[in-house]
């Protein structure tokens, strides 16, 4: 028994594994597999209008947004937000939180200017800045809601004058938001919603065409709304265990109930790390994430032996980025509670082991 | 039994669904499924690896070009060649020789000068254009090597005084090709690579960074060489599977073994097409497509009943496109020449039935 607490691509429920695995052998009955289908074919537009609406649903997505199921990751998106919102001479407002949020100004600046607002750096983003103003004039507002290396999660959302963009790539689905509070969303597939290769974007159309760039088809949003996703093959396979896995989540009540579960996960880990005296937190105590646990030990040299017992207990994953060190457990929707006792039942054992 | 006639997303080999499908719970017996799996994890790693070198030893790639797994399409290839190749001031040279080569000009022409060297438009694309010349002084020269919706193919390939761009979604790795004849080869993946989601590029490294435009890091070729198709996140399940597939390919014997039997499937469809009096093929017979084999029939008013004939044999996917009309029998790797012997028995069924 594995209990996979990779960052991403990340865990998904096993019922959805099964019926991903009997789709590509016979998908819906066709005789034939998902993998060898158009996506013209009538029953492959049910699943792209199925995994539409349960993002709609789910997510509660008001009138006036668009749903799409895109390529190219979150990397991608950070060129297409600038090239579709940023216009020439125009200034987009940015808060850097950590390496993917640099990673969006530095694609936004090939395209025009960039404010950054406010930063963490200084702190290697151990925290996230409350204390900024965004000017009126921006083109957009950029933010990372979730900081999967650096373990920091924004617990709420400024009032922005300008529309505000939220790469929300490693904690949309696993907490309510309120989507009209956001312009655009954007969030590769492979952590709350299914597997690498699609990337979901949710738009609000009023603040398209005002720019004057000519954009590719293809980097081009009104494009996908167009065609509804289809514009070109959309990643069939992704798309269709996307809307599995989001069939699931509405099966076990919604973002409402994943998220009580997903408090109570974070609650358990975090209250170890602060019990035990061989761990300790990396962030800011109001900002942790409650999807990207970050922790070190308080003797470095402990972390070779706990990282061993873990990996015997079936822990994988727990390995943190080269740029905090220690351990990152992610827990995604998809994470049992059952596993997050097993790597603190780790801790506590290695506590006993080596408390004298 | 169906027999997927598909233009694409396409019919891929039946063990390749078997292997892909086992994957998806147990993944190179990791416990763990290829959907859950870090693309950083030594495993996938090996999979990324060994898909890149299929590539090279199934076409041959000589030193000097890079092999990559993308995303987006061909579409998204149709922006990025001209965002590489063509420098403001610059004319790339096209041949237009069907909607996706019209398509690909179009991108081009967003980021700079085209010209169109030769066309068979007037034809609604039924013939290959031969008599043309390339200017010397072009960015590069852009061909489609086969027209799915028209049924044309390029027999051979022109020598070229600059580098030549093909788009070889539909027809890559079915017949043998002399890569060192082209600066830049893409494909989307959904026809002879594996599933929809990723696109292959193989590219003359020293054709690169000769233009001074900006380009967004997902659009940069350069990045992906550098980050050798893992910049960002890559469509693992569709690298994975194009690596499945392109192993049951070398199994088989490779491109040339695989030339030789699609030689015989186009064969035996073209040669029931020209002799059942019922059909008609719908291009030059010089220029016809191995791949995607267009027919008609000489009374339009049969089609809805041989199309139901057909279906009740197993065919699908035999529809024609809206643009061409009648049938288009795509006859990819993967599909056995004993489809293309039911497909060719409906036809001499329906000439029996209605002969009189």
């Amino acid at each position: 028994m594995k209990h996979n607490f990779g960052a991403g691509p990340c865990i998904l429920p096993q019922e959805v594994f099964k019926q991903a695995s009997a789709g590509v052998l016979n998908f819906n009955d066709t005789g034939l597999s998902i993998l060898e289908i158009s996506h013209r074919a009538t029953e492959f537009i049910a699943v792209m209008d199925e995994a539409v609406s349960l993002v709609k649903e789910l997510l509660n997505v008001p009138e006036g947004y668009s749903v799409l199921f895109l390529q190219g990751g979150a990397s991608l998106q950070f060129a297409m937000v600038a090239m579709n919102l940023l216009g020439e001479g125009q200034t987009a407002a940015y808060l850097e939180t950590g390496m993917w949020a640099k990673k969006a100004l530095a694609e936004a600046k090939i395209l025009g200017n960039v404010n950054v607002v406010a930063t963490s750096k200084e702190a290697n983003f151990n925290y996230i800045p409350k204390d900024y103003s965004i000017p009126a004039d921006s083109a957009y507002f950029h933010v990372t809601s979730n900081n999967t290396i650096f373990g920091t999660q924004m617990q709420s959302f400024p009032q922005s004058p300008v529309a505000m963009v939220s790469d929300m790539s490693s904690d949309i689905f696993s907490r309510e938001i309120n989507v009209a509070d956001f312009g655009l969303i954007y969030a590769g597939a492979q952590k709350n919603i299914g597997p690498a290769g699609a990337t979901l974007v949710i738009v609000k159309d009023e603040i398209l065409g005002k720019v004057y760039r000519q954009i590719p088809s293809m980097l081009n949003y009104k494009t996908h709304i167009e065609g509804e996703s289809m514009y070109n093959t959309p990643p069939v396979f992704s798309v269709f265990v996307s809307m599995l896995n989001l069939r699931w989540l509405k099966a076990k009540g919604g973002v409402a109930q994943i998220q009580i579960e997903n408090e109570a996960k974070a609650k358990a880990l975090y209250t170890e790390i602060d019990r035990n005296p061989f761990f300790k937190g990396t962030t800011a105590v109001e900002d942790r994430s409650k999807m990207s646990v970050c922790f070190v030990m308080e003797n470095p040299d402990h972390e070779k032996a706990f990282l061993k017992l873990a990996e015997e207990k079936g822990c994988v994953g727990i390995k943190g980025h080269r740029s905090v060190g220690g351990f990152r457990a992610s827990l995604y929707n998809a994470l049992p509670i059952t596993s997050v006792h097993v790597l603190v039942d780790a801790m506590q054992e290695f506590e006993e082991k080596f408390k004298n």
